[in-house]
């Protein structure tokens, strides 16, 4: 098996950790006969200050040839002046657009010996396995006239969305969901938006082709509760950009940090991976990171562009052992500490490795 | 004091946590010689049922004519295939921006007596004592263009915020703070939102004309997750219209139920008073809804629009009376069962005014 694998390392803790991911993929290739290889490339802040665009040319142009991206973090405070067009952030909205993947994968699963990091009870949150399907191409983050108009003291974004993409990125949460718990949850405020009426016909369209799920419709504030107080009635929760932008995020308190998710971009050219957690330039470069979520999204680029459901699956086992064995950074060492070893990022994937 | 009311009881279970509420503010009223007199008014799927359309001109005039409104709830399943402009909804939307209050209040507290309600550990919850300040007649809500156009199959809802919109509610948000514990935490998108920049940048022009508060900017998303890591760290939020009815309601989780939560919005003409909780159907007619959150609500009218501190601490601590005798209407009931007493609606109105 021959993979080509895009590695946007980005910033913040975006380099120590996507390392980490790329070590296993090492170790996933030597053991099975594969052949991976590795393209390190610019985005985000650190393209700015090296090239001076958060995407340059080169990134997107090597990245489109590669069979997968791996992508680490982007922000940088330094440049929190700019706006939105100029900043790190928006290298990684212009790669997720050019690469075309419009489903965005975001388990979010309670690991049984990280119940203590959650503020949420255990008795909420065990058992609990969700898999968001946020639709990545369209609302909020891409609609146009988007502007402020510094003159004028007015400023507006635009959501927007056409039946045709809620319809693709409706098929993949039902085709998930038919091999899961067969339950989709939709996420709307169709009682106040037009896009979400549009958005709530368009997914029970879809509905009709999959008799085998159920299809529930939340609105979003109420799904903002329901997430935390009955976290098991979910199975596949459906939801537009900006809702499963919070929403996702909200769900890391079930698993305890937002450190632990991965996430896959499916749908488009090449397939986007990236873990859900931000730059946090607070502790880069000291040790400090989860590379869980980076290690965890390396699963899923073998699931997901590889065909390599059993060493996904590997991987994934090998982290469960290593967070039953007691091993923490510091972002899930919360609560009683008896049998937890504090790690470093680099410690952590030498210990995933050792598992494997 | 004279005081004169208008009561939009509205759908499912407004009419019945309005009662409640009303019955304490006669007894605040009979007890302390105030005049309150209440003027009931149709509003929302009533109101459409009974009138043709969600909001009244008859009920527009009359709540102008009044000191204050005081809202149940709106909504009903049966008008879910109208479009928002004619449903339930379109009627709270078109009464709160006649009323013209902009800032919307919505404490979150944490009941000492409800901490086996909340799916939250005891320990995150404790001490916890938040104010939303939502900003509730710009953004999604209000923007347009708004369309749906079914045959182009498009959809569209603007994002628009002026500076001086910003400016206003960051204003009340500054003032409140200034008098509770002096941080303002303000929510927004500003690494992908041109409306968040701008939003970003007139709260910050605020926060120089008050130099003892502390403002910190917090991204939605990270903010969704904080609200759950951390809630002791906030003390006012200050958010859009979309944020803060997303971020208020899971802020619901850390009181243990969206039926403890009052709301004032104020700033407007005629200042709005409705408890933050919806319609509620499945329980609608039962005896099974929580008053709490509609009598919190009349403390709030009050406070705001009375000048009645006292009589407003004073249904708060009767509220708290009731909650540590154990008396529990079903939403409020998670937890251990031993020492609690499950009551009615109608009970739990009776025991906080025995309470008074
Ligand atoms: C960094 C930011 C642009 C991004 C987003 O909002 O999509 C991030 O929060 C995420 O969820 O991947
Ligand atoms: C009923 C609905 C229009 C309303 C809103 O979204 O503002 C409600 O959710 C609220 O928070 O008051």
């Amino acid at each position: 098996m021959k993979l080509k694998i895009a590695v946007l390392a980005g910033d913040g803790i975006g380099p120590e950790v996507t390392n980490e991911a790329t070590s296993i993929l090492r170790a996933v290739a030597e053991f099975g006969g594969h052949d991976f290889s590795f393209v390190p490339l610019l985005i985000g802040g650190v393209a700015i200050t090296e090239a001076g665009t958060p995407l340059p040319t080169a990134t997107l142009d090597a990245a489109l040839e590669c069979d997968a991206v791996l992508l680490g973090a982007v922000g940088d405070n330094k440049f929190n002046s700019l706006t939105p067009d100029k900043r790190p952030e928006a290298g990684l909205l212009q790669i997720r657009q050019a690469l075309g993947g419009f489903a965005n994968l975001r388990p979010s699963i309670a690991y049984k010996s990280l119940a203590a990091s959650s503020p949420l009870r255990p008795e909420v949150t065990e058992g609990v396995d969700m898999l968001f399907v946020r639709e990545l191409l369209g609302g909020l983050y891409f609609g146009a006239p988007r502007e402020w108009d510094r003159e004028k003291e007015v400023a507006i974004n635009t959501m927007r969305y056409t039946k045709a993409e809620v319809v693709r990125v409706a098929r993949i949460a039902f085709e998930l969901a038919s091999k899961r718990r067969k339950k989709v949850t939709s996420v709307d405020k169709a009682n106040v938006l037009e896009v979400s009426q549009l958005w709530r016909a368009a997914v029970s369209e879809v509905a009709a082709d999959y008799p085998d799920v159920t299809l529930e419709h939340q609105l979003v504030d109420s799904m903002a509760m329901h997430i935390m107080n009955t976290p098991r009635n979910f199975d596949v929760v459906l939801t537009e950009n900006l809702f499963g932008d919070i929403l996702s995020d909200e769900a890391g308190v079930i698993t305890g940090s937002l450190g632990m998710l991965p996430s896959a971009t499916i749908g488009g050219a090449v397939n986007l991976y990236e873990p859900v957690h931000g730059s946090a330039p607070d502790i880069a470069g000291q040790g400090k990171a989860n590379p869980l979520g980076a290690i965890l999204t390396a699963a899923m680029i073998l699931r997901h562009s590889a065909g390599l459901e059993q060493d996904a699956a590997a991987i994934e086992t090998a982290v469960v052992k290593v967070l039953d064995a007691g091993y923490r950074t510091s972002d899930i060492a919360r609560g009683q500490t008896v049998g937890q070893t504090p790690v470093t990022t680099h410690e952590m994937g030498r210990l995933v490795h050792e598992a494997l």
